[in-house]
């Protein structure tokens, strides 16, 4: 019934019944099983999907946004006699502004379509991630996406100016502010900005852009070991106005992305690689700096080795080998895949008693560490050596090990996939009571019928 | 009997009479007329807020929060029969982090304390505002505070990551997150930043500092109109990665801090001056970098002259002429200080709009523009030329004569100050039916008594 009505009022250009709707729809990324919502809703403009909430809103039918389906944690997941609303037919990029230095999207934009839009003005959008071709700008939003540039440029939330939403009930917030500056009252987009697509859908957007750099100069360091890493980001900060990427990989996770690509650029010692990005004006100067500064860290003995790129096709050999964290996927079948955020003092140590409790657990399981050693935001790939798929009960073991272990040295259990479905029984573990009450209450005052995205965040 | 009940639950040193307090609580920066309070609470800790909260809301009494009072828009001033609740107490710096690069501090450090703490280990807090020496992190926060750095660094809301508030009931609310990613739910911080305290008081803050970089070269270059200027701006990024601070001055503002300090280092041309600010390692590099820059803008024939500084004491007077706004109020007595933000494409038809507006209602009056190329955000001071003091209603006349041209060219009406008392009644022309609405029933479910600094913000 709900399906008619919304066919009525969308017509079949934007409703299809789930058996009916192709079956991209029917999961995400992480690939668990299929399964076909009651209706696959994909509005033409913000009124339409204004009307599909309110419909969905009044009938008590539950909704599921969806941007990209690149999440890893099942937040765009359709739910049985729920409704699917996906984004990917509003996907005009409205107005680059050269002079605000912005841009205005629908939020079924891409971020590789913006990218590609800002770079025709000379400007970039600083949030880069690798699921970059496919992800959306509004699933971005809404989960308060990262990436590799976010100790220099910040997260998504520091990107997006103004914002347009869609209420559970059908109203539309338009709030598509373009200044770096506005203190005028509640910033209400902060609200919806990772909020999981529990408190409405967004529609729209005003992104920061900020100009080009003409020249980037990467590098790859070794270390002995993360105290040192630590060192040389210090010394790095210190030197270099232009550093924009300071990433990190642990020998196993470098040892796999080398074997696996057949190239290894710092063969020879062992311990921790860094690659990092600088960005300048003029190609001698900055390459010059890189140069210089590498210089002083072997004089400070605080790396190993390390070599500059040399050419184009280097330094995307480089980013191969940081961006093979799919190939696990495709090396070993089943890998359990954590995101989290630590403090520097406490990793070296939480590396040691992770890598012996998951020894315990059985000797097959490797552990692969790498991330963004300029917010220390890391992640785990746990995988069975042999490549055997591992059951889901080892999969939840290792899973538990491994937050328990980060709960109890104080991190962060998501640093930027989200809670999502699989992490949303968490909550009751890393926030306050208060924290727990405030938010429910949100939630209910923004969606008293329950109908967005349930089950997800907590 | 209010006065009773939290003299009792906190004692004398905590609370006293309005008509015993010490003057500098009953008024604030902008020097209006002193109001006294029911009480104004000094509370020592956040259990002591917390205590003071509840009691407050218990008997429906209007609480006041107050930080350092250096406000513009009267936000912090007393209400009769209301209670003032002043953090000068609670001045701890808890914990300066040199790992994480963050700091603790209870919300009534001062942000010259804080950066005086964080200077001790090569750090620095990112946001610097001239009230450096009275403002405290807690107003800070609940101003979103900008600056000079914006364009750089962001304003206080991209610098606070963990924070600590009382809630309207008295309910304690602790999020001392202290990561840079951290998407595990609502990030409920968010509402209380910029929220000028209408929504619970600040007690406390994990902030992100930042290195210090050891080089900063200062410069001053004249152009000879903002078109220019915004080119000028565009080649600084492009080429200096460094680049920190990119501040304007319009001549009438330049030439009245000129005067008033008595020395003009750019001297026999007209036209917007940029004081700009490069950091960097070494002094030579950093020097070479912004000389070569300065020759690119002359050769682009960009700029009209240029000056970069030779010693510290040459740069201390570069900056007196940019923070010489508060000297305004010494020389001319009455000031309308209006801070807007504004789209780079409108601002020349602004400026001439609104220069002709001024002279047509009084010849007398000048009208003193400066502020922050870098954000767009323009700081718009009008004075009377013979120093006479202005009449009320020419005040508001001014501010309403900027106001409405502001909201004309699509401007925000407050970039960094906020609403506060003053403007508080213009949300209705600047916010949409839907965005006052949500903002209202925000407010109402944080505070259904209406207690927090009632006629603020909206």
């Amino acid at each position: 019934m709900t399906l008619d009505v919304l066919l009525s009022a969308l017509g079949p250009q934007a409703v299809q019944a789930g058996c009916d709707a192709n079956r991209s729809y029917l999961t995400d990324w992480t690939s668990r099983k299929p399964v076909v919502p009651l209706a696959v809703v994909r509005p033409g403009s913000t009124e339409e999907v204004s009307k599909a909430l309110a419909i969905c809103n009044e009938h008590g039918v539950p909704v599921v946004p969806q941007g990209g389906r690149t999440g890893l944690v099942g937040g765009a997941q359709p739910i049985e006699n729920g409704v699917v609303i996906s984004m990917d037919r509003m996907t005009a990029v409205e107005e680059i502004s050269l002079g605000a230095r912005t841009a205005r999207v629908q939020s079924g934009v891409t971020l590789n379509q913006l990218q590609d839009a800002a770079h025709e003005h000379g400007l970039f959008f600083p949030v880069d991630i690798s699921s970059r071709s496919s992800c959306q700008i509004g699933g971005m939003i809404s989960t308060n996406a990262g990436g590799v540039r976010v100790f220099r440029d910040g997260m998504m939330r520091n990107n997006v100016l103004g914002l347009e939403v869609v209420l559970p009930d059908g109203r539309i917030l338009s709030a598509m502010n373009g200044f770096l500056k506005n203190n005028t009252g509640y910033d209400l987009k902060q609200m919806f900005i990772g909020a999981e697509g529990t408190l409405g859908i967004v529609t729209g957007a005003v992104l920061r852009l900020r100009p080009v750099m003409p020249v980037k100069v990467t590098a790859l360091l070794r270390v002995e070991e993360l105290t040192r890493a630590l060192q040389v980001l210090e010394v790095l900060e210190a030197r270099l106005s232009g550093l924009a990427v300071c990433e990190i990989m642990w020998p196993g996770y470098y040892n796999f992305a080398s074997g696996f690509r057949g190239f290894d650029p710092l063969p020879g010692s062992d311990g921790p690689t860094l690659l990092i990005e600088v960005e300048g004006a003029e190609e001698t100067t900055v390459r010059a700096q890189v140069q210089r500064t590498i210089e002083v860290l072997f004089e400070r003995e605080l790396v190993l080795d390390g070599t500059i790129s040399q050419s184009g096709r280097q330094t995307e050999e480089f980013w191969m080998l940081r961006d093979s964290s799919q190939m696990l996927y495709q090396a070993f079948g089943s890998v359990v895949t954590v995101d989290v955020s630590l403090y520097p003092d406490g990793i070296d140590d939480m590396v040691d008693t992770l890598n012996s409790r998951l020894t315990a657990m059985s000797p097959r399981l490797r552990c692969l560490w790498f991330g963004h050693l300029g917010d220390m935001n890391l992640h785990i790939s746990v995988v069975d050596a042999t490549g055997a798929a591992m059951a889901p009960e080892l999969y939840h073991q290792i899973e538990e090990c491994i937050f328990s272990a980060v709960i109890a040295h104080g991190g962060s259990i998501s640093a930027e996939h989200g809670m999502g479905a699989y992490k949303a029984h968490q909550m009751p573990r890393i926030r306050s009571t208060e924290e727990q009450a405030l938010s429910r209450a949100l939630r209910d005052s923004f969606d008293p019928k329950g109908i967005m995205n349930p089950g997800r965040l907590f």
